[in-house]
């Protein structure tokens, strides 16, 4: 750590990671920084085709578990905003207020939604009446927007968000326990899409959903020794359907308060994947949501330029035809070493290289983004080829980043040995008085204690009780 | 006309009209109106599905015609916003403001986009360098804000508008107008897919977009004699280029202005569909588009049940291996007519029904729900035949609302003669005196004049020139 360069899987400085991140960010064209108004990014076409294929998988999830797709206003008035006391004292420092509409001043203001609680539970009350209409199970892909006053950052800290929102209502609480249980089902499988190894760790107390009953943060490690929170899964009990009287009659006759819970998750998985799986290069994309899986590029000099071209116009036929995203490089008047560099700086996952060598022996030489190695085949396998090491990438860049979250969770049980930049492991008692003085002393946060299974029991780090539960100490991106 | 009841492709009365269209847009599940802000809908899953379908054909389009996806910030600044003179005055009145965030006042006032022009022009300029930068064509899905001063409608007039717009950018005025041309084109293809055939007008100077040089309204004719603008397509020519100072150098190194065009479409589309397509039963959807294509309805008395559930699965499974969007209704306590009745609210195109005749035949009763016909068919070709009758259906509806809009079209030489809700062809010098004066004596709009190839010429019905273009006048929904 300290060197001046971003290896993939290694610590890095955190004020060079942040000049880098920057960088490929701007290079790979995802998004555009210049928009007139600060923490409001402008999508590129090549982002937002990223953000897409990522939208499509949990897409693809969540219809699997029944929830339906839904679009509720962005404006939320004041007065129901209001209902659910912690929750506002949580979001009331961060919203946006629309105060004018032409030259009328409105009599309610109306905020913009930095989640959507209150524009769905009043409406809820309306959807439910009895027990067969539970579960409900619905989502939206919306833009919510927080007025953050920290430095703002693409991807992962804006004031404009693209946000995936799930929301749940049930009999009892039991289901709504196994609810949060199918979410970090699909969160698991999302997140080996995406190559994003996670901690899904219990929030404090103090720092978990306003207005939830607990919340499981899904939090990724960064080269930076620092952890993002990438998701967000809720349980709220009936706390918000008591504030938004949502009540069902049960099979009994009775009028109960519905159990809900919600699942967040946000372009933050971008930011996640562009900071850790990054290179010197540019960024490195996970092959199932590339926008570009595979570019072919022609090595055109002298009198075979034709048949070269025509040779990577048939493969990419063959590609096409099993559903693999791909594309030519073919510009007249760019030399490869350049067309290379433009691939590698968009992170698409393999490339295909054809010269007059590869025309002659029908083969193709793949060259792979994240590891760089370089081998040829024949061309009759290509679509088999590809998606072996399609396959094969997914998993290492996986199983990578992996390692180095757990290389970088350190167990102790004294705070002067927390120093570095990594996750600690600590005994903590649970007390929010022990927690607060952990927090401060060290300078870091607690983020929780594992949601599943934990071997690891320590003293507490403050109060010095024994045997107490593991919690993560760690600063947070 | 006048007589209380919704015959599609006939007369309605407005009042019962507009009372028909809310019921059945409740009826049908596309939308929830109960949302405590008025103009502003919730897209439940039905709709969102309608929605979700039609977005996607229109991509597909956008992306044939190499347009690519973006998407830009909701907020765009004061001072950005008012650099078009003509824009301003046009959106000035309608926009909503958002002047707070948290507990400050905002420095510069921020907008909530009625359209995109004025957050994506400031940019281009950063985008656009020399001709290899064009031509420049770019779409995006989003939500807009307009604050609608008239009666809002589900749909049609609303003040959260799902909108689409495409934006482009071309070194010449002939560029551009072969971009009016593919727009058309495309719009061509879309409104056959949505069974909405529409007339091509080039608008009045006093009614064009706020900024354009001239706009091509698309409009399609409800069952109220009123005509909906479904699409606009607006030639800018160099007018935002010039106030946002968007130049390229062309290929003899010379500066200058890009020739700019856009596209623009909403949920209108939807509003279209249910107006024209609806009859007394719900709305009717056009096949390609609806969420449900195919609903299967199992008639299961007596001991038969099983089997005639297993048939039906069998069937579904034909069919959903064909991409066939099907369902079964296999509610055990609803009796076979409500669930017909299901059916038709939804507008479902066809529906299957199985009872113990058919499973012993081995056939299928297929029931359209645009003409109610019912036939029975073999199970064998069921793919086929349920492709057949999609197509039929489509090109019928079609057929049907061109019909009822050609025979609503009416020549008149007189204003005397303007006395019902129709479309009235009219002879019209050209000039803004004479039109005013038409729309004030008929208390109607001067739509404009076709943008394609007119057989009519007439004599101008204020000034009396004669051999003069023809003009459209109707009342505006």
């Amino acid at each position: 750590m300290g060197e001046e360069k971003k290896e993939p899987y290694e610590k890095v400085d955190p004020r060079y990671y942040s000049r880098w991140y920057n960088e490929v960010i701007e290079d790979s064209n995802l998004t555009d920084k210049r928009y007139p108004v600060k923490g409001m990014n402008i999508w590129r076409p090549y982002g937002w085709k990223l953000m897409s294929n990522i939208d499509s998988k949990t897409t693809g999830y969540m219809k699997e578990t029944d929830h339906e797709e839904v679009k509720f206003p962005l404006l939320i008035p004041e007065d129901e905003f209001q209902k659910e006391a912690d929750h506002i004292k949580g979001f009331g420092d961060e919203v946006y207020w629309v105060t004018r509409a032409g030259r009328n001043e409105l009599d309610v203001p109306l905020l913009l939604r930095p989640t959507s609680e209150t524009a769905m539970y009043p409406v809820f009350d309306l959807w439910i009446r009895s027990h067969a209409d539970l579960p409900l199970k619905i989502f939206q892909m919306v833009n919510v927007f927080r007025y953050e006053t920290k430095q703002t950052r693409a991807f992962t800290r804006m004031r404009e968000i693209h946000f995936f929102e799930a929301h749940t209502c049930h009999e009892t609480a039991e289901e709504a326990e196994e609810q949060i249980k199918e979410d970090l089902e699909i969160m698991d499988k999302l997140a080996k899409k995406l190559c994003l190894p996670n901690l899904q760790l219990k929030r404090t107390e103090w720092d978990k959903f306003p207005g939830a009953e607990y919340t499981v943060g899904v939090d990724s490690l960064l080269p930076t020794g620092r952890l993002l929170q990438i998701a967000g899964i809720h349980q709220y009990k009936t706390n918000f359907a008591e504030a938004y009287d949502i009540m069902y009659e049960d099979i009994d006759g009775e009028h109960k308060h519905v159990h809900q819970t919600t699942y967040g998750m946000s372009a933050r998985l971008v930011g996640a994947i562009v900071g850790i799986h990054g290179d010197e290069k540019g960024i490195v994309l996970p092959p199932e949501i590339a926008p570009i899986q595979v570019r072919i590029i022609p090595i055109t000099y002298g009198e075979k330029k034709d048949d070269i071209l025509g040779y990577c116009r048939g493969l990419k036929e063959d590609l096409e035809a099993a559903d693999i995203r791909v594309d030519i490089d073919d510009r007249e008047d760019v030399r490869p070493g350049s067309k290379f560099f433009d691939s590698e700086q968009k992170g698409i996952p393999l490339r295909i290289d054809v010269g007059s060598d590869e025309l002659e022996k029908e083969t193709i030489t793949l060259v792979r983004r994240d590891t760089g190695s370089k081998d040829e085949y024949d061309s009759d396998n290509i679509v088999e080829k590809v998606k072996e090491e399609h396959h094969a990438m997914e998993e290492e860049m996986y199983r990578k980043a992996e390692e180095f979250l757990e290389d970088n969770i350190v167990d102790v049980e004294n705070m002067s040995e927390i120093t570095e930049e990594k996750v600690y492991r600590i005994g903590w008692c649970g007390s929010r008085r022990c927690g607060e003085v952990v927090e401060e002393k060290t300078d870091r946060h607690i983020l929780g204690t594992l949601y599943g299974e934990e071997e690891y029991q320590g003293t507490c780090l403050h109060c010095g009780e024994e045997d107490v539960e593991a919690a993560y100490l760690c600063k947070k991106e």
